[in-house]
């Protein structure tokens, strides 16, 4: 079926291709994507906007001794398919197939597993610095970020840096216009301003000719000539960003004309010091519903092509945690006008639009820029406003130092959200948000909650806006559940008993609620009777509540979606070890100290032990062991 | 003595001040600065730079209710004197006393307390912003930041921010040439052409103004005159930079003159949007010796003044774990040219200049750009280097989420030095490395270890440099002694046996080992003999060795220079939760969960019982805990 692709094994087999192959291969590509990316959820619009930009850089350069770093990574399915991958290419983001994102152990042309934005800069420097000193000074390093991604501080640190070494690399800017949302900020702006410059006019190099023939020397009036002609330079070349930072700017090109891509990268290639190629693409060319809604097909659920409108093939199910957190933040905001809400470009994937659209005023989209987003939310605090940082676990650890210092050390009322803690399924081990109760709970003053059911999150973020300090509320990507439970109020530092029981004790610290509650209930029918605990807090814990637990002399168990070391069962250890409680018996369940891969998010509870079952095997070998110790006496 | 800072209780004083009266305040301040800081460790070169640019800010601005961030914070002190603070100058930087940062808890002129760089721009930006929405739209904000610290990735972040708000705030660019080191990085090259930047000539106006005269229809030949008018301003005024991101660039402006300051200020005060202000200081102005070699009076210890040049009045004891970490670094390039260094502008706080003057090419100092730091030497690793990324603990907080990413999730050999892992003194909170042992160790891949003496430092860089995954070494700042040990060769998780006994036992990592044994001496004389272990490895641990110190039925203590909550002795208890030992007779010493003030070190360290005598007490305590349960039995 695709006669051209099926026959690829390695991408140098472009080198050999004229430019219609190269185009009939791009359709190719186009026809995989479109085929394959409707029958599931998966990075769609960015990975149709790159078909041209990936082929004219394989067929250019040798990535096999040329590094090359796609930015964040979810657009790097076409550099798959022409890398050895298009015969398990249906495997994407399914257990055990092809990850959706970069993966050095499916391929050498992948160098860096990632997924968190704005790194590729700093490690495509890296690599050519560090090849330059291994004496492989000819190979080639070319970094391509996209202008969602370019904002992020650490592309600056990269860029200034870059330009100090004056290395030989390319920084390919893939200019689509949008984050994921539609991009925000100045550089946007900027980005906006050059891409209607007219780079190709003649008129510009008869300009810049003329210029040049104007002779310098030390008199003052010379030296005004000297920077009229740097000036005009500047307005005729634009791209003065790049080049104050020591970078050649060249661009904007068409970045889905393959002539015009293998021209300029053919001519950049053997530059001496940094070049900033900047490539203007539609994210979700050649797909006509794609290129027109971008932002939903950033990554669309399965759906169907009705008519040439995506018609969306319903999972089912109760709203998500994502919806409840939506809709809580949205009544606070109603009900208090001192609420305001920052996110990190993750407008979409927080479900906030609608909150946005509603009070544009309090809404602040700083693009892909964690760190200031949270510096930003306590200058907020700071005035009398009570901030919300809506943020996914995994990419607030950007933020990690700016909680230390611009919060916690304030003891500044900033709540954050932290959507998608714990396992966040076909993403993989870059999306998990595995350390958040492990790094929040270890700074003064602030206050780590989880939710146990779709009602708490609402009244969590009612206690957190009202409390003086700083609070985290963790919540995962999944289904709320409403349970049936006591629903006390929620106090500082106050569990929710569930059920005692006599036979042991299950700690839940949020989303798991509902499966030991699950488990609670088949172990009852088996006749074993054990204590469901809504921990709600895992700083400050509830030391009346667990101590009790540990005090009926039968096992304790506590479960968490986050890494084991550090979590909340760390947390419960040092509460245990500080009042003398026996932790023998104690078993903590949570995340492993490796990296999780990807898959549908119940297949990897199930395999780490996280659903009923795996709670229910826990219960009974901590039995077994009490009644061996007790025949052994 | 200071006639007019004496009477200065509140900075709205300066507003009546005549331009010769704020001199004669600069010349006071001086005097203070001078006599004071030769007496102890303090930042020196930055404050003097200052003076003048700060009495300006406060008699033009009222921040009272004006907003007013120093970027960093240890340029601090003017602001301190003239805050109220003069009468209690000379108490700053010991306990008790003034910090040597902002403080709101001394002053409501200070509004957060910092330490690390380059955050005063979002914050600032935040307050504007919040203000704004509290309806307080006529306070001002203003941030003052270095040039040191402003190609810190946040600084972009909040420049891009600022200019999508159009905010009316002021960002003061500090401009003294100087990071701690001298700077380095494009911006700074930037910084250096537009330094150069004939601001006054009338030419500029002239010529300005005539092109203003340029009239511009839909026409090519006038577009291209458009560009061309753009473009020669872009050249006279210099500032591209800042103007592309949105921002009014306007300076240099000589840093020292009153009367140009206030001027500048007073003409920015009430522009619209964003305004950046060039200033350029000289570090160290009105005190010679600290002009001429302002890398020395960052912060100068201690010292006279020796016919004009310093005299450093010496504190002896033994060389720092800083100078065994300079040495072995030096001794490992010496030995393996695969071996490179990274320093984020701390190439003289940790002593490495002989390190950078002797190698060069593997040695890389990016600025106060600790994200690139890391995400550069995750590159430098991948292309078969060995890369040492040389931090302070705190610091590296910045980069949190490229030791996740880059470092740990690729399982690449990069080794962390973490200098002044542990409380640092009369910096204070900010400063003091709390968290590292929690962070690192809950990465998978990560080995954490700690050198027990200064012997250890070398055997350990030995050890990381052949081992094929990242790891992290983390060591005080405080002397290093030379240990009557067993000196066991260094391997993967295994800890070192200093003595067997009887009573109990001491678990000490890293450089609290020397401590445990001074009370392991003192115990044995008063009869109580207990086992001291050098831990080595917080992870992973030797539950061999740990495991035989809760065999003993005794009690065991952990030992830690790091914060207790998920940290050394949080290992320990997980690892004894999951082999089933008894934890009731256990404790783990360490820094609570507050923040610790500033002090000298060891002041601090008594008072969380981590010297001897709360060893001793916590040994003690146990014992008799064990009687009392041995007697009720």
């Amino acid at each position: 079926m695709h006669e051209m692709l099926s026959r690829i094994e390695s991408a140098h087999q472009l080198h050999d291709m004229s430019l219609e192959q190269l185009q009939k291969l791009a359709d190719e590509i186009r026809d995989v994507l479109c085929n394959l990316m409707a029958t599931r959820t998966a990075h769609f619009a960015s990975n149709l906007g790159v078909v041209e930009l990936c082929l004219a850089l394989h067929s250019v350069y040798d990535f096999r001794t040329d590094r090359l770093i796609w930015d964040t990574g979810h657009q790097i399915y076409p550099h798959k398919l022409i890398t050895g991958r298009y015969h398990e290419f249906a495997t994407i983001r399914t257990r055990g197939g092809l990850m959706g994102y970069p993966n050095p152990t499916e391929s050498d042309y992948d160098l860096f597993m990632t997924g968190h934005a704005g790194c590729s800069v700093s490690t495509a420097l890296g690599l050519k610095s560090g090849d330059d000193l291994m004496n492989r000074k000819a190979s080639k390093s070319v970094a391509v970020i996209g202008d969602g991604a370019f904002p992020s501080g650490i592309v600056f640190e990269a860029l200034n840096n870059a330009g100090e070494l004056n290395a030989d690399m390319l920084v390919v800017l893939n200019d689509n216009k949008m984050s994921i949302c539609p991009r925000v900020g100045s550089v946007a702006r900027y980005l906006d301003r050059l891409r209607t410059n007219p780079f190709y006019t003649g008129l510009k190099n008869e300009v810049v000719k003329m210029l040049n023939r104007v002779p310098l020397f030390g008199d003052p009036a010379e030296r005004m000539l000297a920077q009229l002609k740097e000036g005009v330079k500047a307005g005729l070349c634009g791209g003065m960003l790049f080049e104050e930072l020591g970078f050649r700017y060249i661009g904007p090109i068409d970045g889905h004309d393959l002539g015009i891509l293998r021209k300029y990268l053919n001519l950049v290639k053997d530059l001496k010091g940094p070049v900033l190629l900047h490539v203007v693409t539609e994210k979700g060319h050649g797909y006509q519903p794609a290129a027109a809604d971008p932002v939903f097909f950033h990554t669309p659920p399965a759906f169907e092509d009705d008519n040439g409108r995506p018609k969306v093939v319903s999972g089912g199910g109760s709203p998500a945690y994502t919806n409840y957190a939506r809709d809580a933040i949205r009544d606070c905001m109603r009900a208090n006008e001192r609420v305001t809400v920052m996110t990190a470009a993750m407008c979409q994937g927080n479900k906030l639009e609608p909150v946005r659209d509603e009070f544009p005023e309090r809404f602040f989209d700083v693009g892909i820029c964690e760190s200031h987003a949270v510096a930003f939310a306590a200058g907020h605090a700071k005035t009398g406003l009570r901030p919300i940082v809506a943020i996914y676990s995994t990419f607030l650890q950007r933020s990690y130092d700016q909680i230390f210092q611009e919060v916690c050390l304030q003891n500044l009322p900033v709540v954050f959200m932290m959507d998608r803690a714990g396992l966040t399924g076909p993403d993989g081990p870059t999306h998990h948000g595995t350390y958040d109760i492990a790094y929040m709970r270890v700074f003064p003053n602030m206050v780590v909650m989880a939710p146990g059911d779709a009602k708490e999150v609402k009244s969590m973020l009612d206690f957190a806006l009202q409390h003086p300090g700083p609070v985290g509320i963790r919540y995962p990507k999944s289904n709320a559940p409403i349970l049936d439970k006591p629903n006390d109020p929620i106090q500082l530092g106050k569990a929710e008993v569930v059920r005692w029981g006599t036979d042991g004790s299950l700690i839940a610290f949020g989303g798991m609620l509902e499966t030991c509650m699950q488990a609670a209930d088949r172990l009852a029918s088996e006749g074993m009777d054990v204590t469901v605990v809504n921990a709600r807090f895992a700083k400050p814990l509830d030391v009346e509540v667990i101590g009790k637990c540990f005090q009926q002399g039968r096992f304790v168990i506590t479960i968490e979606e986050g890494c084991r070391m550090g979590g909340f069962g760390s947390a419960v250890l040092e509460a245990a070890c500080e009042h003398g409680w026996d932790t023998r018996m104690m078993r903590s369940l949570g995340l492993p100290d490796r990296f999780v891969e990807h898959g549908e998010r119940e297949e990897l509870m199930a395999d780490l032990g996280l659903d009923a079952n795996g709670i229910i095997r826990a219960c009974r070998e901590l039995e077994q062991r009490m009644n061996a110790e007790q025949m052994a006496r």
